[in-house]
């Protein structure tokens, strides 16, 4: 799995300076069009151009089973894994119809359920009958890791054959917040607790329960979590390991990439302590109602673009926030210059 | 001016409760999409449907003159008022590019620039040739406060004609965040300088010039200031009458608004103040970088959907957050249910 190590480079700053300029002659008081100037200016760089766009967006779910589940740690059965992408194939879940308003390619695939389903438009590309319970082992061997990762680039390809301009991952797995509240306490040194959240709608006693089930494997673990990669294959579920291995191919391909919410933001952490560079070509969509997400966004120098409280994951909060990008680009393009619009400067 | 104290109906309550229990059967856990969610039961009680939707969006550029430019309290000079309303014809202001976007109906209004404009689609509803300096009197007189709030009765009925499901409304006036300030401090009994900020762009010594230009006004004309009216006809601006007034106006009618930055805020404020009913017609597009935005949102009970640092009004926050709404109700509408998907409850 050399790939994933390979170098990105940096989007082109020279872009970036012209696009700021650019910004402090149009028709409004400098700076005031807030964070919206500095997406802009972002996308120049990651595009090469001086009129940056986001006409085509491709979104992959990955969705995966998790052996943690066994322990009792969500809201819903482990049967809604495999429900809800057959509802992803039909188009009833809320990343559908996001998708569908934005004009966005959508796919969904099965990175590893337990049980293959047989519906044409679900892409198969499994890494295993879901994970092993990680309150026993490591989640995955390390061959089922570097299957995973490779999920991920090759959903990349695949965007990159629609002429993506921007990729939008989202993942479905019953427990997965289990899983990426593991993982981001052991990337972030932090007490399980501290991260540790209602995931689907737990009680605070099921909050409880389901920190002391990743307390105990982080403490029986704790001899193997010492690189990214190992914390992944130990604590990981195979739509996480997908959408890192996404979020590194993207960056290694230069295409911008929107990061969805708690789950997403954990690969994307992830991602970033891998391969560094890849940060450079993220964008954050919503902060998640999810407790630990602030504080892995913090850990990223992440600023998201909404906060609606929500909470649901599938690429649903990155979905809604792709018009904040499309129309910081309109503006940038469209909006008249002082000079040309004969307004006087303050 | 009878019209404006007219009764305003409230939202269908029939209504926001099926809509509150369809998104408790949409294949999502209950309350993850977040204020989407409300969003989609308030519009479904506004327009009586339980299938609601914005496809048909009004928006309406009031601009005016104030008198209370002439003590420098602006970074830009007042010849950019008008220049803006011919950028804003032209098609080359911020909003009008996000007009464009959401496919919005544009339309600005010369409500009382100090000359008006030869340009035949600036809509000329002139409540005078600017404000008085309301540093020295009263910024109107009691004839051209009511011609102003009825410029924005007027462009309800133009939104109605074009059958609009949402009001947004702007402003454009140089000076007019000394305006809203002065009017926010006397209606919320705040000191001048606890809501007073940079506007466009002043330094902080500037600031504290403004402030005390605003506190000396609020001294003068203190036995002036009983009534939400007589506030806004001392201290205010037409084109925050005209939005005060539209506000109105639009409950009245049973459409939704979209209020924008600081400068709206306060002409909803004022709105609320004088007929309290129009508040439950109210969704709020952004909180602004202006300084005094929080305190007036708070006072209107109000949670803006964006918070993207903006501080340029025209209705330009308002604007961007209409996907918002637009996505909340497609959500809704188009979501399959449990049942529908086959997908358990938890």
């Amino acid at each position: 799995m050399n790939w994933i190590f390979e170098p990105i480079a940096a989007p082109a700053a020279d872009y970036y300076l012209k696009a700021q300029q650019r910004q402090q002659q149009l028709t409004k008081p400098p700076g005031s069009l807030g964070v919206l100037e500095e997406c802009a200016a972002r996308l120049a760089a990651m595009q090469r151009r001086a009129a940056p766009g986001i006409e085509r967006i491709h979104i992959s779910v990955f969705a995966a089973d998790h052996g943690i589940a066994e322990e009792g740690v969500s809201a819903f059965p482990q049967a809604v894994t495999v429900e809800m992408v057959k509802n992803f194939a039909a188009g009833g879940a809320a990343v559908n119809v996001l998708a569908r308003h934005i004009g966005a390619h959508f796919e969904v695939v099965d990175a590893g359920l337990r049980q293959p389903v047989a519906l044409p438009n679900v892409i198969a590309d499994r890494a295993g009958a879901g994970t092993a319970n990680f309150a026993h082992g490591p989640a995955m061997a390390a061959a089922q890791l570097e299957f995973a990762l490779a999920v991920g680039r090759r959903a990349i390809a695949r965007a990159l054959d629609h002429a993506a301009q921007l990729f939008v991952g989202g993942e479905m797995g019953i427990a997965n917040t289990t899983s990426a509240s593991a993982l981001a306490a052991a990337c972030l040194q932090l007490p399980a607790s501290e991260i540790t959240g209602a995931g689907t709608g737990l009680l605070p006693e099921q909050i409880d329960r389901k920190a002391a089930v990743i307390a105990a494997a982080l403490q029986s673990h704790r001899s193997r979590l010492d690189t990214p990669l190992a914390i992944l294959q130990t604590l990981g579920g195979f739509e996480i390991a997908a959408l890192a291995g996404a979020y590194i191919a993207a960056a290694q391909q230069g295409l911008p990439v929107l990061v969805d919410g708690f789950i997403s933001s954990v690969a994307a952490l992830l991602a970033a302590r891998i391969n560094p560079g890849c940060a450079a070509w993220f964008f954050f969509g919503h902060c998640s109602a999810e407790k630990g997400h602030s504080r892995v966004l913090q850990a990223l120098n992440a600023r998201p673009l909404l906060t609606m409280d929500m909470r649901l994951g599938e690429g649903s909060g990155a979905a809604l926030a792709v018009p904040m990008l499309q129309m910081a680009c309109r503006l940038h393009n469209e909006m008249a210059t002082f000079a040309e619009a004969g307004v006087s400067q303050g």
